[in-house]
């Protein structure tokens, strides 16, 4: 049974453990009026993600109340974008780390505002010097334990759109906030799902895109020094509020621009 | 400036990035009436911490809050035992993940009751199956990034006190709430700041402590055969609220129990 917190009206109980200790997950999901585009890969990712961590959230309860989040916090207007963020946490209770054996959830809903949205020319992204460490037992959830991901994000600057964060190994593991993928020869390559902290449900709808297309789709790491690989076609930042972001300029290096991704993809608003 | 909370009476506003991110560090202070034990331990701790996060709070202003929150939730009796938690959040606001320019931090304040403590005759432990992954430029910051040791803690049966987390390499790093110290020879032992997640208090203090009695510290990994050494002559957890806690069990051996760590470091009563 989920306790569901309007966070626009309503405060968040100080003994959340979300707060305390980060026991939590949350989404972010583009809204197109009261339809929540790739709605299924959330509820999917939401609900299997509460389960590696141990928190009972069935995703009938996370489908109804993304319903019911939506009706409340959006606009009567069909085509007005804006985003519902929903964090799912642990709820109250427990000694101290160790939680309690029947936990009640608390499910925070939150409207804001679409970001400005890139646009085909593409952005610029450079490495961000704080390295990114995934625990492989935790890797993938969007979890609420996101401290490495606000350091990096100290480090923007204006110039850049995105700043991406390598792990110990010096790869290229994933953006701030948003998952990598590299076309290379006539490979798509991306880093694996074990190796990133958020597997973003971006990530994973356009996997499925290039697969049901005919491409080659490769789990690898992704090499620091991508700019200066002679076969390298484009090099995409996925993202499910923004889609398929093109980079046209990494770590001061042009890029090609190639539209083959965005096409297979298609344009975001149309995302079921 | 710091805007403070009364979680015991107050909710937290549901746009804190400590909820959000884990963006914060807490405190955990074992209290005597209005007295916190390793009182400026805890400031310094706090204070330096929060500067690497890059939060702006003054050590004047926390101690002036620790006092506040002491005198308004502890009790009058001045014998009293009980635990002040202190959670320091970069505040609300910012872009995603980006923390704003000039941060409005939160500090929230609340009082929970001494747990039950171990007797000198000592604990039972083990280790845990879940990793422990630190980032190197977060180590040792008691962030409110905390989902490992949540996850660890819910290996507890009941049988166990402390349960041991180990890194990738297979090293004893830290327990779920608890720093390690093993006397081996003539050395006492414990792992790197630079390699736990958490350097508590009652580390610093048990190490400055040592040195002052001219005993050898090092800091090194502890080998996961630890009860296997034949030199082991001790093995204790390290925790402000608990002070110097002995393993007399650790992976079904029996260890050793040596009362020295104790005497040196004095009753947890009396701790400055």
């Amino acid at each position: 049974m989920l306790t569901v917190i309007q966070a626009n009206s309503q405060a968040v109980p100080a003994a959340d453990r979300g707060l305390a200790y980060g026991d939590g997950l949350f989404e972010t999901i583009r809204m197109s009026g009261q339809k929540a585009l790739l709605r299924q890969h959330h509820l999917r990712r939401m609900a299997s993600d509460a389960a590696r961590l141990g928190i009972p959230a069935d995703v009938d309860d996370l489908d109804r109340e993304l319903t019911r989040a939506a009706r409340r916090l959006g606009p009567p207007d069909d085509n007005h974008s804006w985003i519902l963020k929903l964090i799912l946490t642990r709820g109250n209770g427990g000694r101290g780390y160790r939680p309690p054996q029947n936990p009640e959830p608390h499910l925070i809903a939150s409207s804001a505002t679409l970001p400005p949205l890139p646009g085909p020319e593409g952005v610029v992204a450079r490495c961000s010097s704080f390295p990114l460490t995934v625990n492989p037992k935790l890797a993938g959830i969007k979890t609420l334990n996101r401290l490495q991901q606000v350091m990096a994000s100290r480090e923007f600057t204006g110039a850049e759109w995105e700043l991406i964060m390598k792990d110990g190994a010096d790869h290229l593991v994933e953006g701030t906030r948003t998952n990598l993928i590299a076309r290379l020869g006539d490979c798509w390559v991306t880093p694996p799902a074990s190796s990133v902290a958020v597997a973003g449900v971006m990530r994973q709808y356009v996997m499925e895109r290039l697969v049901l297309a005919g491409e080659t789709v490769l789990e690898r790491p992704l090499p620091a020094d991508l700019a200066a690989r002679e076969d390298l076609r484009g090099f995409y930042l996925l993202n499910s509020v923004f889609g398929v972001v093109a980079v046209r300029s990494f770590e001061g290096a042009d890029l090609p621009v190639d539209g083959t991704l965005a096409t297979i993809c298609g344009p975001i608003e149309t995302l079921e």
